[in-house]
C-alpha cells in the first residue's frame, strides 16, 4: 500500500516535471489502438495477413518522445527495410540457383556474412551516432526475408507486404508526432541551452553579494542554505549527453517555429561546451563560497567593489545572452557588460599591484586570489560564449533588437534624448539617463546605478539609446533624431 | 575510391581500438546463421510456423556487446513476453465475452490503456534505467496477442509458440555471449576505473617537474608539446555516462573472474565520481601549465621542492591505487603517500606564512597560489578517493598485499632487516633502507630518494618492511623476525 502510494507520487512528479509526457503517452496509446484495429479487421487482415503485425511493431518501436527521434527512427526503419528487402530477395534468388542441398548452406553463409559485417559497422562512432537503428533493422529484415523458407514468388509478395505495413506504421507515427501536440527536439535543445546559460547567470548575479557577506564561524545553517540556494548550476555540469542526443534528433526535424530545416544545431553544441566549461569554474568557485577557511571581512572589503562588479556584470552578460537565445534576438548589451566586467578586473589587478595585501594571511590570500582567478576565467569564458552566440545569431539570422522605435519628442534639439521613463517588457520602469548626464526623473536618481544605457551616435544624426532594465534584463530602444 | 579507402582505414582503427569488437561481430553472425537455419528447416518450421521468426528477431535485438547487456535484454524480453502474453490472453478472453460488436471496441480500449500507461511509466527515471526495454516488449506483445484476430484456443497456442521461440532465441544469445569469448561489462567497468585513476596519476607524476621547468617566451613548440603530452586525462572528464551504463549492465552478470555476483558495482560509481571531480581540478590546473602568464623562475624556485613533492606524492598515491584496483589487492602504501603529500602541503603553507612572496608580482602570485590551491584540492580528493577505495576493498574482499613473505637471514639479530636488494614485479631493483638508516648497498645511495619503505613493528617481534618501487609502483614485503 505504501509502495503503491509512492509510485503514484513518483508518477505525479514525473508528469509535473514535463506535462508533455502525459500527452505523449496518450498519443502512443491512440496510434497503437488505431493500428491494432487495422490489424484486427478482417478485410484488411485478408489483404496483409500476419504481416499486418509489422505495422503494430513499427509503431511500438518507432514512436519516440520528440518529432526528431521519431522521424529519425521511422526513416531509418523504412530505408533499412527497403534496402534489406531488396538484398534479401537477391540473396534468396542466388541461393535458390545452387539447388536443394546448396541453398540452405549458401543462405546461412549470406546471413552470417551480412550480420557479422553490419554488426562490425555498428561500432563506427559516426554510424553509431546516427544509423545504429538502421543497421539493426537491416540485419533483421535481411535474415527474415532471405531465410523465409518460401519460394521466390512468395518472397517477393512477402517483402512487398512487409514494406507496405512498415511504411503504414512508420507514417502514422510520424504524422501523429508532427501534427498532434508536437515535441520538437530542436526547441528543447534551444530551451535547454538558454536555461543553462540562465542558471549560470543567476549564480553570478548573486555570487558577489554572498561572497562579500560574512558567515559567522560554525553557522552551519547558513552554509546549508547556501549549498541549497547555489546548487542550481550543478545540472549544467552533466548536460553534454543530453545536448548531443537532442542535437542528433533535431537534425531530422523539418522547420518549426523559429527554426528552419538545417538550423545551425552544431553551433548549439559548441556554445554548450563553453557553458559547461564555465560551469566547471563556477563549481570550483562554489567551494570557496561554502569553504571552512573564510577570508576575513577586512580583506574582503578592500576588493569588495570590483569583485561585486565583476560577478554582477558577467552575470548580467549571461542573463542577456539567455534572453537573447530565448527570444532569438541579437545580443546587444552583453558586449558592454563583458567590457565592464573586464574593466573591473583591471581595477582589481591594479589594486593588487598597489600591494594592499602585504599584511594578509597566506591562507586567506590563497583562497581570495583563487576566487579572483576563477572569476577572471569566467569572464574570459563569458566572452567566448558571447562570440559563439554572435556566430549563432548570424548563422541562424536572429532578429535585431529594434522593436518599436520611438522618435524623440523634440526632434529639433541637438543631441537630446527622450527622458520619459519607459516600460520594459515585464513592466519594470526604466529611467533613461540623458546624454548630458542629467536624469529628467530626479525622484528616481537612486535607481541610476541599477541601469545602464548605451548611446550609439550614427552618422546621419540619429542616436540609438539602448536601455536595459536591471530587474528583468529586458532592453528597450529609442531612436533620437538630431537636427542641426 | 578514396571514400572506400577511408572506410577501410576507419574499420581498421575501430578493430584495433578493441579487437573484441571483431570477435563480437563473428559471434552475432554465427548465432544468427544458426537460428536462421532453424527457421529454415521444414520439420521445425512445421512445428513453430511463422512464429519461428521471433527467434531470429530476438537474436538480432538481444545480442549486445557485453554479457551483462545481453543478459539484461534477454531477461527483460523473456519476462515481458511471458507477462504480456498472460495479460493479452486475459484481455482477449474478456473482450470475447462482450460479443461481436463489443469485442473490437473493448480490445482497442485495452490496447490504448495499456500502451498509454506503459509509455508513461517508461518516463520514470528508475524504470528507464533498468526496465525500459521490458516495457517496450510488454506493449508490443500485449498488442500483438490481444488483437491477433484469432479465436481463443488459437491465441493460447500462438502465445505459447511465441514465448518458446523468444526463449530459444534469447537463450542462444545468452549462452554464446557467456561461453564464447565473453565480454564482461563488470570487468570493463573495473578496467575503465583503474585506467582513469592511472591517467590522473601520470599527469600528477609529471606535473611538478614540468611546472617548475621554465618555458621561454614564445616557445609555441613546447606549449604545443605540453598540450599534447598532458591531454591524456581529458577522457576522464566525460566518463560518467559510460560508467553508469557499464554498472547497469554489470548488475546482471553472474560471478566471473575475480568478481562475484553482487559485486559492489555501486561503489565503483562513487569512486568514479570522485575521480572525475579530481579530473576537473586537473583540467583547471592544466591551464596554468600552458598559460601565457608564466610565473618567473625565481619565485618558482622558492616553492619548487614542496610543490614537486605534493604533485609527485599524490601521483604516487594515485598510481598505487590504480595498481591496487587492477590487481584487486588492498592499497597499503597510498596512505603513506597521501600523508607525505599533506606534510609537503604543510611545508608549503609555512613557507607562505614566512612571507617569502612579499615582493612578488600580484599576477604571478595569483597564478602560483591558484595552482597551489588546486593542488591542495587534489590532495583532499585523493584522500577521499583512497577512503572510497578502502571501502570498496573491504566490500569486495580485496586480498592483502602479502605475497611471498621472506624471512630475514639473521633471525637471531635484534631489529635487523634484510638489506639485500630485491626485485619488484617488473624487475626494477629495490634497495631497502635499513631500520637504522644505513643502506647496505652504498653504491645505490642516490636511489634513496626514489624509494620509500615502511617499517611496521608488530608486538610479536615481527617487523614488516614494505618497499615500493619508484619506477613501477610495485611493492614488496619482507618479514623480519626479531629474536631477543
Amino acid at each position: 500500500m505504501e509502495k503503491l502510494r509512492e509510485i503514484v507520487r513518483e508518477g505525479r512528479r514525473v508528469a509535473k516535471e514535463d506535462p508533455r509526457r502525459v500527452v505523449h503517452s496518450f498519443k502512443v496509446g491512440l496510434v497503437l489502438a488505431l493500428v491494432s484495429s487495422f490489424y484486427y479487421y478482417q478485410p484488411l487482415y485478408d489483404n496483409f495477413g500476419v504481416n499486418a503485425m509489422w505495422a503494430v511493431m513499427t509503431v511500438v518501436v518507432v514512436f519516440e518522445f520528440s518529432v526528431g527521434a521519431t522521424l529519425g527512427k521511422g526513416f531509418n526503419r523504412i530505408a533499412a527495410t527497403l534496402f534489406a528487402g531488396g538484398l534479401g530477395i537477391g540473396a534468396h534468388h542466388l541461393a535458390s540457383l545452387s539447388g536443394r542441398t546448396g541453398e540452405p548452406i549458401l543462405l546461412a553463409i549470406f546471413v552470417f556474412l551480412q550480420a557479422a559485417l553490419s554488426t562490425f559497422v555498428r561500432f563506427f562512432p559516426r554510424v553509431k551516432a546516427r544509423y545504429d537503428y538502421s543497421l539493426l533493422i537491416f540485419i533483421l529484415t535481411f535474415a527474415l526475408i532471405s531465410v523465409s523458407g518460401f519460394r521466390e514468388h512468395q518472397v517477393v509478395v512477402l517483402t512487398h507486404k512487409r514494406i507496405s505495413t512498415v511504411i503504414i506504421g512508420g507514417l502514422s507515427c510520424v504524422l501523429v508526432s508532427i501534427f498532434v501536440c508536437p515535441v520538437w527536439a530542436g526547441q528543447d535543445l534551444h530551451s535547454l541551452l538558454a536555461s543553462n546559460v540562465e542558471k549560470l547567470s543567476f549564480y553570478l548575479l548573486d555570487f558577489g553579494d554572498k561572497y562579500c557577506e560574512m558567515v559567522e564561524d560554525g553557522d552551519t545553517k547558513e552554509v546549508d542554505k547556501r549549498k541549497k540556494d547555489f546548487g542550481n548550476y550543478k545540472s549544467v555540469l552533466n548536460s553534454k549527453s543530453n545536448e548531443e542526443s537532442l542535437a542528433n534528433f533535431a537534425k531530422w526535424e523539418p522547420g518549426h517555429g523559429h527554426f528552419r530545416f538545417r538550423h545551425p544545431w552544431k553551433q548549439y553544441l559548441a556554445i554548450g561546451e563553453l557553458v559547461r566549461q564555465c560551469a566547471y569554474r563556477i563549481d570550483a568557485l562554489n567551494s570557496y563560497l561554502i569553504a571552512d577557511i573564510q577570508v576575513s571581512i577586512d580583506i574582503k572589503k578592500k576588493v569588495e567593489e570590483p569583485l561585486r562588479r565583476i560577478s554582477l556584470e558577467s552575470g548580467k552578460a549571461m542573463k542577456e545572452m539567455s534572453i537573447s537565445l530565448k527570444k532569438m534576438i541579437k545580443p546587444s548589451s552583453s558586449d558592454l557588460h563583458v567590457q565592464n566586467a573586464q574593466s573591473a578586473c583591471k581595477t582589481l589587478t591594479s589594486l593588487l599591484n598597489s600591494g594592499i595585501f602585504k599584511e594578509a594571511e597566506p591562507l586567506e590570500l590563497i583562497s581570495l586570489l583563487t576566487a579572483i582567478s576563477l572569476l577572471t576565467d569566467i569572464i574570459n569564458l563569458t566572452e567566448k560564449i558571447l562570440e559563439s552566440l554572435h556566430e549563432l545569431a548570424s548563422a541562424a539570422k536572429f532578429k535585431n533588437k529594434i522593436e518599436t522605435p520611438v522618435f524623440a519628442e523634440k526632434p529639433n534639439a541637438k543631441s537630446i534624448v527622450c527622458g520619459r521613463p519607459t516600460k520594459c517588457h515585464d513592466d519594470h520602469v526604466i529611467t533613461i539617463v540623458h546624454d548630458d548626464g542629467k536624469n529628467d526623473d530626479t525622484s528616481k536618481k537612486d535607481n541610476l546605478s541599477k541601469e545602464f544605457t548605451i548611446h550609439e551616435k550614427h552618422e546621419d544624426g540619429v542616436t540609438h539609446v539602448h536601455s536595459s532594465c536591471e530587474s528583468c534584463g529586458h532592453t528597450s530602444l529609442r531612436v533620437v533624431v538630431e537636427r542641426s
